[in-house]
């Protein structure tokens, strides 16, 4: 039933505008970008892009599956009268001044008045779908295809990851910014997002869970079959009452969701940073068991690993044939590295290896950043890369991350990422 | 006497040589670059980079303020010998295979033969003063010139920091390498590092502590004129085991660390780019009371930022005309940042500005950017700014970085630099 929101033949957007820089015209301009057909609705305007504009959506002959929303909130409910009575097969809105701005009886009102007819939002940016280049939002551009789905309470948050993500090698599948969730909950898109073939991570950015119970009951499974990441905010008192204010949401205790999320096998994270790499991660690599090896070129960063590794209760076992973390020392060419990579990669409780190079008067960045490459495909076992610089190392990172290998040059980081990709047998 | 090693007129390399990717040539061609007059020993070549080369120390007429051995270490004590002889007023050993390597009793007798010379290492990259253009080490470069000073018990360390902040706008005063301590300790840097008008912060990476008497003492006093920050590595029981084989640290506990760390008026961070920003916050910024004002334009950084400062205590006082956070919204063009901003920076209980932007439909960052600038000279409280994306915040984080304020893209990160900033009355 939600296909009709990401997928849809023909779309109405009511409350398309040309005026620049509002939410009217961004949206026009975005649906312009599909090869969908769109319809423009405004009481106002006649043209708008030059396109033939309807004053109501009961004036277009064709049938409508997908109606988005964005005009005051005093008239949203009138104009999803007549979504309804068009039978529209799905509504998106965008408006906000429903429950987050104590107007729980106007939201009521909407949910009644679309009874069956599934509803993203109100008070959102919308969703994207980069399958088929929807942009049904007002987020400024549509991301890099890939295999992340990004959920999020919070539209600004929307418009940040894309941003970040713009130089990365990594995409998304579908982005919704699911609002007040009157109708649709985030329950109901991790269903729709679990059977997506596009889907193969999903990470979610929330604030409260409307419906802890039905939550629980879903992610339990659609984990089974998918990775999910979650940043979960307002866990302090005051984070709480800024949620509050913000969507609306009662954050609640804190320590209740942790362990709603470790019962569900949600990973929750604790930055917009870490939920981006962790979703990268899972993006590019296949979880692994508890058992890292660390190749380095400097006891320092050995050392600091392995403090990282050891708090978060992540195995670092002796490799038969020396130590683990391995200092192939300063003036280590890229085959130390090789040699011993290829030990550890072969070990059997070795699951996942830590790659870290400084750069130190022998470094080979580049040499090794291709060994990497070639022992991750020829061993299968996850890879995370550490080049601990900036300029020096650009290249290597680029041939690494090319192959899809997660580079992370902060070392702490990289480890609890490493923490994410493991689980208990 | 400290002077001798960052300041000396004259120096001898023992153990120079022309080989490519050898410490030797790598020293040799630092050396070259400082004004400073340098003569070249080796036991075996005439010429070196087709300058005279001594065959011992001895034979240099002139007299020698610094003495750098990098020889194999068998012979390392008889080199020193010469130095003795030849009353050096300091020497750096960067020759490893001592107390490191279980080979206590060769480091015991290079400390006898040095006697009161000052000793740098054994077992060390060297030093490096940006002021006088001094790269007496083999790190590849030297950094930006800037009021950091940097010490560090990991080599490789130095080589990554230096990298990493090559596209940064800090720089550093001077870097040492104190290797094993034999001669200075850390503490004897610090008291040097106290007076040493280039420097306003001292950042610092240990694995262990030789003499936690005299270092409580020293950096209880240095505290109180320059901020110390610290990240102290070999925290876990594995990590302990690690620096153990690494620079023969017996890192110890590190609740007790941490103790000495807080008792010493010392600032504890968890890793090298905390480390790094946080030295770099210190460089433009005075530290502040307890105090911060929040502005942002998406309600979920609101929430996110008043979580990581509850966790950290730190206070965000409620706004005489509005909320903190105060969330400007979605539309808000610069000129409402500025309105809020300055009745935050005008509140006698806001000591500090946490400035978040990501990019929605009106946003303007580099007006943004401009409007920071402005308030934090009309106010002089310290601002941190969070342009929270990447591509489309470029030359707003430049405008603001140019200007010495700190942008960090990471909310979280930004959080625990303004912890780091704050004092107590």
């Amino acid at each position: 039933m939600l296909n009709y929101i990401f997928n849809p033949k023909t779309i109405a957007f009511i409350g398309a505008s040309e005026e620049p820089k509002t939410v009217g015209s961004g949206i026009a301009l975005n649906l312009l970008q599909s090869k969908k057909k769109i319809f423009f609705v405004n009481i106002k305007s006649k043209k708008i892009f030059k396109r033939k504009t309807y004053k109501s959506i009961l004036d277009i002959k064709e049938k409508v599956d997908l109606a988005i929303i964005a005009v005051p909130c005093a008239v949203v409910n009138k104009v999803a009268t007549e979504c309804a009575l068009k039978k529209v097969k799905g509504v998106i809105v965008i408006s906000a001044g429903f429950s987050e701005n104590n107007n729980k009886e106007r939201e009521n009102e909407l949910k009644e008045i679309l009874k069956d007819i599934p509803l993203v939002g109100p008070n959102c940016l919308g969703i994207l779908n980069t399958k088929n280049n929807l942009n049904a939002s007002f987020a400024p551009f549509i991301p890099k295809k890939g295999n992340i789905a990004f959920l999020s309470q919070s539209g600004a948050i929307i418009d940040s990851v894309i941003d970040i993500a713009r130089t990365e090698n990594y995409g998304f599948s579908k982005i919704v910014s699911f609002g007040n969730e009157a109708g649709l909950d985030l329950s109901d898109y991790l269903d729709y997002l679990s059977k997506d073939k596009e889907t193969k991570v999903i990470a979610i950015y929330i604030e409260g869970i409307k419906d802890g119970r039905k939550f629980l009951e879903v992610a339990s499974k659609v984990s089974k079959i998918k990775p999910i990441i979650v940043l979960k905010s307002g866990k302090t008192e005051l984070g709480k009452s800024a949620a509050l204010t913000h969507t609306g949401s009662l954050a609640g205790d804190s320590k209740i969701y942790s362990s709603v999320f470790k019962q569900a096998g949600v990973i929750e994270v604790d930055s917009i940073e870490e939920l981006l790499l962790t979703a990268k991660t899972f993006s590019f690599n296949e979880p692994c068991l508890n058992g890292v090896g660390i190749v380095t070129n400097g006891g320092g960063f050995g050392v600091l690993a392995v403090d990282y590794f050891d708090a978060l209760k992540i195995k670092v076992p002796k490799l038969n044939e020396g130590k683990n973390p391995f200092d192939v020392l300063g003036d280590a060419l890229a085959d130390r590295y090789e040699i011993v990579m290829e030990a550890m990669l072969r070990q059997k409780d070795i699951h996942c290896l830590l790659v870290i190079q400084g750069l130190q008067i022998m470094t080979e960045p580049e040499k090794t950043a291709r060994i990497i490459v070639k022992l991750q495909k020829k061993y299968g076992k996850p890879i995370i890369a550490s080049f601990v610089g900036g300029e020096s190392f650009k290249k290597a990172v680029s041939i690494v991350e090319k192959n899809k290998i997660v580079n992370i040059t902060e070392i702490k980081k990289a480890v609890k990422v490493i923490r994410y990709l493991t689980y208990e047998k």
